[in-house]
C-alpha cells in the first residue's frame, strides 16, 4: 500500500518509519516545489506530483497549511484524509471557532475582528486582557499580539491598520487564567470507531511546545470523560479519518479548547516510546482502514523537544529508557531539531531520569525542564 | 553518522528503521551485484561500492557468509564491526568448533570428516544418532544429513563419496536429546562492555525458526549465569563489537551451545516491541561506539514467523499488542516473508492472545503455534 502526504518534514519521516513495518511505502510532497521527497533522506524521487497522487491509495498532510490548490487536487481523487474540511477547520482559526460553537464545545470567548471599527467592541465584551491572533498563518505583518494592559491597545490598533482585516480576519480572545495545558489525541475510523491515547500535559515556551508528559497527573475520571466527550465530538461533527489532536486549557474541572490540529502532533510524540502502538502508525491504520492499534499506555512518558539546539552530547542516550528521535535537519533558531522520550514507571523515576538527562543538555535550550523535574519529583 | 552494511534483506532494512531516529543513515551492498542499494525500498543508489565503502562511518554486515574479498575489502578500511575473525566464525563450522572449544565452552561432541575414511571413526565415537552439517553453507551437494539408525550411515556414506571434504570438511556431532532451544542475544562494545536481551525460548520446525518467546519461562538463576557467561566469554573471545546471538540446547540445567550468530538474529526480533531497546538499534549503538540502550525487557512478547505465505488476515493487527513486521518480498516456499510480535503482560494472557491470532492464521504455515499456544496457558 502507498500513502502519500503533503509536506516534507518530521512528521512524514516519523510516518514513514511507523509504516514501513507495516508494509506500507510513504512518499512526501514538498509543497512549495511540488517535488516528491522520500521522507527521511529528502531526496528527490522521479515522479511526478500527478503520477504520485494517482499511484497512491491514500493521501495525507502532515500540516493543515496546504495550498488550496493542491488540496482540490487531493479532493477530486477522494483518497484524501482526514478530508478537506478538517484541513481548513485546522488552518483557519474563524472556522475552527465557528467547528466549537456549532459542535457545542467550551473555548474561551472571542470576537471576530473583521474591520478596525470592531476592535473597540471586542475589547469591551472580552475584557482587560486578550490575544489577538490571525485566523490564519504565514501572512506578512500578521501574528499574535496581547493586550496584557487597557493602554496596549493603542499599539494593536496600529498594527492592525496596516492589514487587510477583510482577507484575514483576526481572533480576540479572552486570555484564560488556566491552570495548565492538555491535549488529547486519537484515531476516528471510516466506520466512526474512535480510539484515544492518555491524555498528555503540555509545557509551551514563547510559543512553542517545549516538554509533555502522558499521562497527564492527577486527571480526575471526569476529566477524563469530558475530554474524550471533546475528541469523539469534534471528530464525529468532521466525520474524521485518521489522527487528531485537541489542545484544551484546563481550568477547574473545565476544559476550553484551545487547538484542533487535523494531524499527528508534537503532544503525541510520546506514543513512540510509551504506548503500544503510537501515533504515526495509527495515523497510517487509520487512513487505509487498517484495525486501530492499542493505544494503551506502556510506560510513563516524557517528551521533550530539542529546539535550536544541537551542541549537546549524544551520550544522553546512555540512561535507560532515554530515545532520540533526530530529524536531521540543518540549525535554525527555534527550529525543531529533534526530540527526547524519556520512559519510566512512576512519576518520581521519571524525575530522576530527567535529571540525568538536564546534565547532557545545555539548560538555557530547555528553559521548561527545571520547573518540570521539581514539579514531576513532588507528585 | 553513515553504516554500510553488506546484505539487503530485512536484517538491513530493520537496522535502517531503528537507525533512522538515532540520525543515523544505513545503506545495504547487496553482496553479489555489488549494488548498493536502499535498505527498504531497495531501490539502487548512484553511488560505487569503493565509495560507500569510503563514505561510511561503519561497515558492518546481516549475514556472515559475506565473500571473502568484500570481507577483505571492509577488513582494510579499519571500520568495519564486529570484525572478519566473528564473521568467519559464524561462517565456517569447524572454526566455530574450535571457538567454543579455545573458550572452553560445552558444546555437543563431534568429529570433522576431512576424508571419506574419518566417518567410521566419527560413528564410533559418536554413537547411535549423529547430524552431519556440511561445515559452510551454499556448496552444490551439501548440507545436512542426518543418522537416526546404524543403517543409514550406508546412505550417508554414499552422499559423501562425491563432496569435495577436504575443502569444505563435514563436522559430525552427536544428536543432543535437550529440553529445549534457547538464545542469548546481546551487544558488545569497543571497550568490552556487555549487555544482554532476556533470554529467548526457541522453536524450530524443519530447520527453520518459527515461534520465540521472551523472557523464556523457568530460567533458574543458575541458567541464566551460564548463558551470559557463556556469551561473555565469547564475545570476548571474538573481540566482538556489535550484536551477537548465541543458540543453545538446554540439557538439565546445563547449555550446550549449538550456533553462534555473529549478527542480529532472528530470534531477537521480538525486542522490537518487547525490549526498552531492540537489537537493531543496539547493533547500530555499538558499532557506532554509543552508549548502549537499556536491554531491559517490557512486555512477554512472542515472535511468529510468516514463512512462505501471504495467505493471512491482515485484520490480525487489531489484536491489542500485535504488531506486524512484513519484509516486502516476492512470496516463495519457506521464505521469511514477516513477523509478528506479539505483547502481553503474562505468559497467560499471551496464550490467549495467540489463540486469537491463529484464528487470522492459515495453520499449516505455523505448525508450532497451537503447541506453544498449550504450553503457555500451562505455565
Amino acid at each position: 500500500m502507498k500513502v502519500l502526504v503533503f509536506g516534507a518534514g518530521q512528521l512524514v519521516q516519523m510516518m514513514y518509519l511507523a509504516a514501513a513495518p507495516l508494509g506500507v511505502d510513504v512518499k512526501a510532497v514538498d509543497v512549495n516545489s511540488r517535488d516528491i521527497l522520500h521522507p527521511v533522506s529528502k531526496q528527490k524521487l522521479e515522479m511526478t506530483l500527478d503520477y504520485a497522487l494517482s499511484d497512491a491509495d491514500v493521501i495525507t498532510a502532515e500540516f493543515e497549511h496546504v495550498p488550496e490548490d493542491l488540496l482540490a487536487l487531493a479532493g477530486e481523487t477522494g483518497k484524501f484524509h482526514p478530508n478537506a474540511k478538517s484541513i481548513l477547520t485546522g488552518a483557519d482559526r474563524v472556522r475552527e471557532k465557528a467547528c466549537l460553537d456549532i459542535a457545542n464545545i467550551p473555548n474561551a470567548p472571542y470576537k471576530i475582528i473583521k474591520h478596525i471599527d470592531a476592535l473597540d467592541d471586542a475589547v469591551q465584551a472580552l475584557g482587560q486582557r486578550i490575544i489577538f491572533k490571525a485566523s490564519r498563518d504565514g501572512y506578512d505583518g500578521y501574528g499574535q499580539w496581547r493586550m496584557m494592559i487597557p493602554e496596549d491597545v493603542d499599539d494593536i490598533r496600529i498594527a492592525f491598520a496596516s492589514l487587510d482585516l477583510q482577507t484575514v480576519p483576526i481572533v480576540a480572545e479572552k486570555m484564560i487564567d488556566f491552570e495548565r495545558e492538555i491535549s488529547i489525541i486519537g484515531a476516528r475510523t471510516s466506520d466512526g470507531k474512535v480510539s484515544c491515547f492518555d491524555i498528555a500535559e503540555n509545557l509551551h515556551y514563547q510559543g512553542q511546545l517545549h516538554v509533555s508528559v502522558a499521562p497527564a497527573s492527577n486527571i480526575s475520571d471526569s476529566l477524563k470523560q469530558k475530554a474524550h466527550y471533546i475528541f469523539e465530538t469534534l471528530a464525529n461533527s468532521l466525520e474524521y479519518i485518521g489522527v487528531l489532536a485537541v489542545e484544551m486549557f484546563q481550568v477547574g474541572d473545565e476544559l476550553l479548547v484551545n487547538e484542533i490540529a487535523p494531524r499527528v502532533h508534537n503532544s503525541g510524540h510520546w506514543t513512540q516510546n510509551g504506548a503500544e502502538t503510537c501515533q504515526f502508525e495509527q495515523h497510517i491504520r487509520a487512513c487505509l482502514n487498517f484495525p486501530l492499534g492499542s493505544p494503551q499506555t506502556n510506560k510513563i512518558t516524557a517528551m521533550i523537544n530539542i529546539i535550536g539546539c544541537t551542541s549537546f552530547s549524544r551520550d544522553l542516550i546512555s540512561i535507560p529508557g532515554c530515545h532520540l528521535h533526530w530529524y536531521g535537519k540543518e540549525v535554525r533558531e527555534k527550529r525543531k531539531m529533534g526530540h527526547i522520550n524519556v520512559t519510566a514507571n512512576s512519576y518520581f523515576e521519571l524525575s530522576e531520569k530527567l535529571s540525568k538527562l538536564l546534565t547532557f543538555l545545555p539548560e538555557e535550550y530547555f528553559p521548561k525542564l527545571a520547573g518540570e523535574i521539581r514539579r514531576l519529583k513532588a507528585l
